[in-house]
């Protein structure tokens, strides 16, 4: 059986409706018709496609790490090449310091990104030991992320 | 006049609210009052502190990028020693392509995060475009993102 997905177009109206959720996402429906000059229902309507087809993917907060007690860091790990992306991302999924992960092509294969306890032997523990399961790691550029200067996606 | 700033600690039903919005951000004070087993009082009070005090600093969405017509590329820079970071956040704050931006240490100094329609001579223009405006810039790893793996902030 083929499984035929029919992907809508995203037209002006997604995106508005995407630009201003990205600036808050805890704007109601009721908010972004207003905004939007526009009714209710429809933005409801539009809202509820845009998630069902994933293209919001998550609605989330940006914290402030530093006040949580947590040093962001970023691993761009490149991997010797023929090695399997899939697998390496299998190993660190789960792994709970592990908080962001990025497939890529480039400088890199692989963005992990780390919240650790604001320690450094510990976060030296952590990375040694997160590099250490992965397989033909050719080069590790570790990263201290000291302030999000800008956050605006989209 | 000396203006003193007192911050709070953060406790473990900050954190249960910091988790919950991290991992659904449009849950209204009702949802995590059932949630947290507390009252929506509660809930407002401690919520309006964690914004008040820069917490939680923005509630997004985290968008299907690749079906929004972009590439998403990550520039990692690192300046040449004693160049003013501060001096080329300035420079590239208000870039429209421009939607992230980190202050770091360690491999690079600053991490920036551009969305570049999906063309490949258009992507190259405005990497060369950007990095061209910055000053000292010893190196730039190019990092073109696939796909977000994993997506769990705190």
């Amino acid at each position: 059986m083929r499984v035929v997905v029919h992907e809508e177009k995203i037209d002006k109206f997604d995106l508005q409706i995407i630009k201003l959720l990205s600036k808050n996402a805890r704007l109601n429906y009721r908010q972004l018709a207003e905004y939007l000059n526009t009714t209710r229902q429809r933005v409801s309507r539009r809202l509820e496609r845009l998630e069902r087809e994933g293209i919001i993917k998550k609605y989330t907060i940006i914290p402030d790490f530093d006040r949580l007690g947590y040093i962001y860091v970023i691993l761009g790990i490149t991997l010797t090449p023929g090695t399997s992306i899939d697998e390496q991302i299998e190993i660190l999924k789960n792994d709970e310091n592990v908080k962001v992960m990025e497939r890529a092509i480039g400088a890199h294969n692989l963005v992990v990104h780390l919240l650790v306890p604001k320690d450094m032997k510990e976060i030296e523990k952590k990375i040694t030991e997160i590099t250490g399961r992965l397989k033909n790691v050719e080069k590790v550029d570790v990263t201290f992320i000291t302030e999000v200067v800008k956050f605006e996606l989209v």
